[in-house]
């Protein structure tokens, strides 16, 4: 089944936004087995839109779109559509009473009028019900194709195409697809795929194919089959591979799970507590740590010691490992963690102390330099990295590797 | 002018990358004054790229691709871009030598042949040296039309761009485009729109227009002329009226400047000093305001005190608050920004305590309520927002208004 992206809106067409609809609906059809030959982006113009959307139906079976389904008259999508497949607008009661609704609960007394122009829908067609605004997706069929309209804003596209879009184009294919994504961290794309390389190359059916993150590698799994246990069975024996010969970086199976979810869970199991010092990542390794729900049972308390003073006063890093090795240095790495641990009353301490850049770095301790530091059970180990990038991206990485490193130094104590 | 961009790549239609690219050169093309009408993306295949290359030039001036030059073969974008103009393909002997050098540099003996495809160019076309990879780019004309063939990965593609395809269009257009971004903060996009809807709707040349970035509002005016010195001259009256009616919320025309430079830049002046306390922001608050370069001269200190535990013992919140008004308050955020500012010894001390979600919200405290307080000069000003949203995005948001509340606080001593 072949399926093409159309993206209405100006806005993308003069660089206001990044067309991120478009790389999530791509991503989605892949994973249900859907051919994708072109994308195309047009503005909220009525000819040109007609002549994409036409060059489109000929060429793919199902056309997706994103976006101009609004209230106001630059909002073309469904006129457009309605008029290529030459169907009638009849009004939808069900998203009238959606839209008093809606307006019930703002406390708004009278509607504005133009709101009403979305509950028009295309006759026959399938009304997709929008929960989180007032423009209702659609789905017109005819000969064999489709049109599928969608809103522009992802947090209304999003479930719309995953509670109602997705069942429909699983339904339209007679094949499954079933993928399991495996993440590693702590080892770069081109080692992984170097162990992998055989299994890469000679795989069709189930296929396995690495994507490099910031400090992580993702590898899916993919498998087609008639049914989902069956495409599941055939993905198992290439896991069991992949964990043999990668088992050591794997952080997690499951594809909804961060890196930082895969160490508070890790935590949580060992029923262990965890604070954080940091020098040149300023609060990120603290704030990425929180930003899992329920961090607080596992997070006590984060210290951000920019200055030395700080370091000093706040975290009894002893004057002379500053004088002697200087604040970015593997003692002062130590001295944070351990300190860290101890101040805030937990059992794992983590530590950053870094050249984050664009100034600060010399021939000895160059921009990009970091230490990592994680205390835990009496014992400290300090990693140093030679980062790359700019200020944010150095900093970025170098969360990600103390995360990582928190992880692995709990998880071994464990196995 | 009219301009249209085609980005070549499987991976775009596969959904694994996000085509910042076309966002990057969309922004670009409508800064230099170009129209544009469409973007399209498609795979690396040779018979479509081919049809969708001769639809882009029939319908445009000129042609801007990304991606599909490197050295395997798959790379096809230059060869069917030959195919399509009539051209041949030439060696170029300065690729050959860049390809040498940069080989060199990298200490390998012997350079994959494959590298060598990269020094075939369209016969009189501009090559384009890449000083941060292998492929050129090239500008190749024919018909008073022009396709431009620019490398996929933004480090190569954006600094060719700028410093090689910019001055030839701006050659090509007889206009120059002036602009002046005046950034807002404090006040929503509906509202500001509100208050200069006239300028909004009745100017042609000059042009103003609203942005919405989170938590903050860009205008941006823009002049068209013959010549840069009147275009900036006609961007000036309104640019006055602009700051006469939003003043109070603008903090900077710099557009280069961030919220948190502009902060920065404030406590540099009055010769300041800052810490953070932080709960539901848990460190992104002061990792934000690190990213600025050489805020080690303002920042000294930041507490991420998640648990009360580390909100009574790190930042002496009485308990008597905590357990009287809870740790999400008016009270404990007050106390919070003090007590930080104290314990680092800082004029200025911001906090934030907050129900980012998606649990612990409840019908009093529900979710997207945040405090914000900051304290300078003996005085505390505390703000109560109720955020929308997910977890990311509310402590996102909280941020950027705990920066602006400080910098509003600290500047209106300044007047």
């Amino acid at each position: 089944m072949i399926v093409e992206l159309v993206s209405v809106g100006t806005e993308i067409l003069l660089g206001n936004i990044v067309n991120t609809n478009a790389k999530y609906l791509a991503e989605e059809c892949a994973l249900l087995g859907c051919s994708q030959f072109y994308q195309t982006v047009v503005g909220d113009n009525e000819k040109r839109l007609e002549a994409v959307l036409k060059t489109a139906l000929e060429r793919s079976d199902i056309v997706i779109t994103t976006g101009g389904l609004g209230p106001t008259k630059d909002d073309l999508t469904k006129e457009v559509t309605a008029s290529v497949l030459g169907l009638k607008l009849v009004e939808d009661t069900n998203t009238v009473h959606r839209i008093n609704a809606l307006f019930a609960g703002l406390d708004i007394k009278e509607i504005p009028q133009s709101n009403y122009k979305q509950a028009m829908v295309m006759e026959n067609c399938i009304v997709l019900d929008n929960d989180n605004g007032t423009a209702p997706g659609m789905i017109a069929e005819k000969d064999g194709k489709a049109i599928i309209l969608l809103p522009g804003p992802p947090n209304e596209m999003i479930p719309l195409f995953n509670e109602k879009v997705k069942p429909y184009l699983k339904s339209k294919s007679n094949e499954v697809i079933y993928s399991v994504m495996v993440k590693l961290s702590g080892i770069g794309e081109s080692s992984a795929a170097e162990i992998i390389d055989d299994l890469i190359e000679s795989q069709t059916n189930p296929t396995i194919a690495p994507y490099a993150k910031t400090s992580e590698v993702h590898l899916r799994i993919t498998a087609k089959a008639k049914d989902e246990e069956t495409a599941k069975a055939m993905t198992l024996p290439l896991l069991d591979e992949v964990k043999k010969r990668l088992g050591q970086y794997i952080y997690t199976i499951d594809e909804g799970e961060t890196l930082e979810q895969a160490l508070i869970k890790v935590l949580k199991e060992l029923n262990l507590t965890l604070s954080t010092a940091e020098s040149c990542t300023g609060g990120l390794l603290s704030g990425r740590i929180i930003n899992v729900s329920g961090a607080s049972e596992v997070f006590k308390e984060g210290f951000v010691t920019y200055s030395n003073e700080a370091k000093e006063k706040t975290l009894n890093v002893p004057h002379e490992i500053l004088s002697e090795y200087g604040a970015v240095s593997s003692q002062t790495a130590e001295a944070m963690a351990k300190s860290c641990a101890l101040a805030a009353g937990t059992d794992v301490g983590i530590a950053t102390t870094g050249i984050a850049g664009p100034d600060g770095g010399t021939i000895e301790k160059p921009v990009g330099l970091v230490y990592i530091a994680c205390y835990y059970k009496g014992k400290t180990t300090v990693e140093k990295y030679n980062f790359k990038g700019n200020r944010a991206k150095i900093r970025e990485v170098a969360v990600a590797k103390a995360i990582d490193l928190a992880r692995r130094a709990v998880k071994s104590e464990k196995q």
